[in-house]
């Protein structure tokens, strides 16, 4: 059994962009030893999340326009009276998704279904370079 | 150290059908012989999702209601609008939900409270054979 | 490789509380020789549940709101007409958020953002006694 952590820089426009991140995770998996254990998959800041999804672009203005109707980007929040940065909606959105992953593999596969990808949401009211913390623990 | 992965077969409804998977996940560990770890639930595919819930009847209305109000079955996807197959509200419910969860065990025992199980959702609109990946990772 | 189980006590005063632990997650790792690995942070029961946010009085009156609002307290739950204990809401909510978060550690620090804390929402309609499981697997 052993670790090994990686990092992925993903830069991004903000505004609720949906950025498919499969490949790389696959590369990672692929240029390690790794047969059987997880992924870890994690994104440090508090204005972005992780998820998965079918991803092709009705669905990713699907999910932008069911963000934007649950937890609108415009209303009040109680974050930008302190801060007036804007942004109170990205946290919120962020918060409710969560910034972690987990996905397991075999035979040096993920396990993911055929139509399942990876997403990174960037909620963040404007471009924003990020780090996905990417870790594999498992045996060779 | 060591790791095993295993699956579960489950059949569903679809249309949000809940199904309880607690007794099939504790069958899991009690046939290995891990004392201390983590189990990580998966479940590969885009329109179904795991979480925990006390199981019973009235949250089971409860949650179907909820996730119906929320993001409804008949509104308009894009998605629906490029694959015809209906199933737009499915995909949305289950990237929000999320497809992984993991559960600490120690004494060979899942950490879980007292009266919470672990559920499979599947949104999809027709019956389906799902396989959910089972994997424990820990020490004898 | 090596794993460790720690558990934290942590009172609430319910309705929707939400408490930085961060600092005792930080004093669990820093107690332990583990240099690299992830720690899954894990609450028993179902009417709590884990994520992260930048912890700031306006956020968290944002986010209790917006549970207020998607998941009311006074509306009628299915769950209450069986139970007749009135947090039908907080279940759902629960279920909504999930129980688990994983977060890698490298150099034996959590590679949270830093404006990024962990918190634990109560979301019971009574003060709680809440144990959260900290388990750590890595190598020092």
């Amino acid at each position: 059994m052993t670790i090994t952590t990686k990092s992925l820089e993903i830069t991004t426009k903000g505004f609720t962009d949906i950025i498919d991140i499969t490949a790389h995770l696959r590369d990672i998996l692929k240029n390690e030893s790794y047969k059987q254990g997880h992924m870890v998959v994690f994104i440090p800041g508090s204005t972005a999340a992780l998820t998965t999804v079918e991803y092709e672009p009705g669905l990713e203005k699907d999910l932008k326009e069911k963000f934007e109707e649950w937890i609108p980007m415009n209303k009040r929040y109680h974050h930008n009276e302190t801060w007036h940065d804007g942004n109170g909606y990205a946290h919120v959105r962020a918060s409710m998704l969560k910034p972690s992953l987990t996905i397991p593999f075999t035979n040096g596969t993920l396990r993911l279904g055929t139509w399942q990808q990876v997403i990174l949401i960037d909620f963040d009211n404007r471009r924003r370079n990020r780090e996905i913390i990417v870790q594999l623990m498992g045996e060779a």
